[in-house]
This record gives structure tokens, C-alpha cells and sequence, in this order.
């Protein structure tokens, strides 16, 4: 698709960053462009509403989850555009009031996400959104948070999936992402 | 104004968190509720349109500076609004390729924030924008930054701002706030 094409192309790529035989693809240079960053959040609004939502269904999206730091870039506008509430999931200690909590696995160790407890109501519709999934860690970890309040993930949402990491097979919802990178 | 009272009305005030003598204002049930969040992001654009680019000069904002993490929820939707550039200030290490830097003072330290090299291009009207001004010293890091590129920072802009901290007095340009406190 021509969007998917200049959305690709808006993309730049670091060799060895932040360490040796790790190619960082930036999403930056796209929210520098006001056009390439309009045509991402089409892209996505787009793909929810014809496809997340399903046809057959009345259901409209009640939460859109985002993860902290880059998340945050994509999700609060894409609830705000669907009339959905916003909620982050932040690491451990960012967030005030009672919390629920989630491990996930990192290089070294593990590390513990939250989200407010009050932040989801049972049987609310969540999507899930980042900038990018590699190995699906941090996301998993997102989908337990929402699980734990009752909620139901319809769907988790990407700019980038590394495909051969293959992470979508350890989550318990659907994945979409704009661009898949092989290596 | 009623929205201002409106917004307030939505924050929820946390004592002792982080720590014991902080009583810490949260901004997420904003976001969590679309009409408060829709009020906010209009309240900014209002003030920006009417206020912040001026009356007698036909200029523009080309520039829309957040500061990671809780200014990536308002600056790329506002960025967007006005057709202008979102660029992120990152702590040290997160952002790839060639940077500008500008420390900063912690509590225990000094810590270091960089913006792309490329990201401001000499001239370009910018406005910097974060959830809270406190101390004042990661905006005022950010406007170093974006001084070093040549950039022209027009104004600060902050939901909440900590005045008895008085941190606009750092600051290179006028500070707007929506909500202010006075302890």
C-alpha cells in the first residue's frame, strides 16, 4: 500500500544501536512530518475501525492501553479519536494510587509493570499500543495487566513487528503492525 | 474558566508519593476521560493560536518540543493539530544518531538530555511542552537544546506549574500554565 511505502521510507536505520548487531530503526523522522504522522494514525484508525471492531458486532474500543515511553506518542491520540479513555503502563514506581502488577522477562533479570487499578472495568474492549514489538515481553506483560482487571484485549497494535522473533504466538490477542522487518 | 475548574475538578492529588512531603498531582484521569482530555488539548491550541504566535506577525510554530515521558501524551497530538514537527528530548542514550546534549540537576547529580542534531532547523519557531513545571530544570535543558540548533523558543507550556518553585525566572521564555498551585 502507498502509505505503508512512505511511512517506510519516513524510517531511518542504525546499525549497532544501542548495542553491536542491533539494527535501531527510529520512528522519529515520522512525527517530524506532520503529513507521514497524520498518514500513520489514518492507517491505524483505519485498521480499527474496519477491521479490530469487526462487522458483524455493535462494539466500539472503551480503552486505549499505551506502553511507557513510545506508547505514549501513539495512544492518547488514537483514543482520543476514537472517543476512548487512555491508560498507561508504566514501570514499577511511576504511578501513584493503587496499582496492579505484571513481570516481564528483560536481558538481565525482570523488571515489573503497573497500571491504576481503577484504570479498567470488566468486560471494557482494550487495545494495546507501542511503537514497536520485538520479542513481546513487555507486551504480554500489558495484556496480564488488563486481563487482571477484566478487561478484554481485542487487539495489540504496532508501527514495527520483528517478525522472527515471533512474539504473537505468546499473546492472548491478535497482533497488527504497519511494518514487518525480517531481520 | 470553566474548563480550567473542569480539569482541576479531574486531578487527583496523591500525598507523599514519590516521597514522604510531596503531594503529587495526577494528570492520567484526564486522559482517561475524552471530553476532559478533548478540553485540554483545546484549551493549548486556543491559547497557542491566540496568544503564544502573537496578534501582529503572521508567523507559524514549526516546532513542537516534549519531553519524555508525560510530554510524549500532549506534544504529538498538539504537533499534529497545528501541522507543526514533534520532537522528542530523551535522557541520555535513548535516542539514536547524532545528538545535541544538555545536563541537568537532580536531586543527587547532574543527568544529561539530547535532542536529534538534525531535528530544528536555524529560525524555526518552537514550543516546548511537558505535563508539569517544577524546579524548572528539564525545561530549561530542553531550551538549551533547542538554542544550540538555532531554534527559537517561543514559550513553555505545562498543565501544571509549581509556582511558589518559580521556575519561570530560569526559563528563556514566558511559561504558560492551565493550572497552577500554590503548595
Amino acid at each position: 500500500m502507498a502509505d505503508v511505502d512512505f511511512l517506510k521510507s519516513k524510517l531511518t536505520a542504525h546499525p549497532d544501536f544501542p548495542k553491536k548487531g542491533i539494527v535501531f530503526l527510529d520512528i522519529f523522522p515520522i512525527l517530524r512530518d506532520p503529513l507521514a504522522f497524520e498518514a500513520l494514525i489514518t492507517h491505524f484508525l483505519h485498521h480499527i475501525t474496519s477491521h479490530t471492531l469487526g462487522l458483524s458486532e455493535r462494539r466500539k474500543i472503551d480503552v486505549v492501553v499505551g506502553l511507557d515511553a513510545r506508547g505514549f506518542l501513539l495512544g492518547p491520540i488514537i483514543a482520543l479519536r476514537l472517543g476512548a479513555a487512555f491508560v498507561p503502563v508504566r514501570k514499577k514506581g511511576k504511578l501513584p494510587g493503587e496499582c496492579v502488577h505484571a513481570e516481564y522477562e528483560k536481558e538481565y533479570g525482570t523488571d515489573s509493570f503497573e497500571m491504576h487499578a481503577d484504570a479498567i472495568k470488566p468486560g471494557q474492549n482494550v487495545i494495546i499500543i507501542d511503537d514497536l514489538i520485538a520479542t513481546g515481553g513487555s507486551a504480554k506483560a500489558a495484556g496480564e495487566l488488563v486481563k487482571k482487571l477484566g478487561g478484554k484485549t481485542l487487539e495489540y497494535l504496532f508501527i514495527i513487528e520483528l517478525l522472527f522473533l515471533k512474539a504473537s504466538s505468546k499473546l492472548d490477542a491478535p497482533v497488527y503492525s504497519i511494518i514487518q522487518s525480517e531481520d
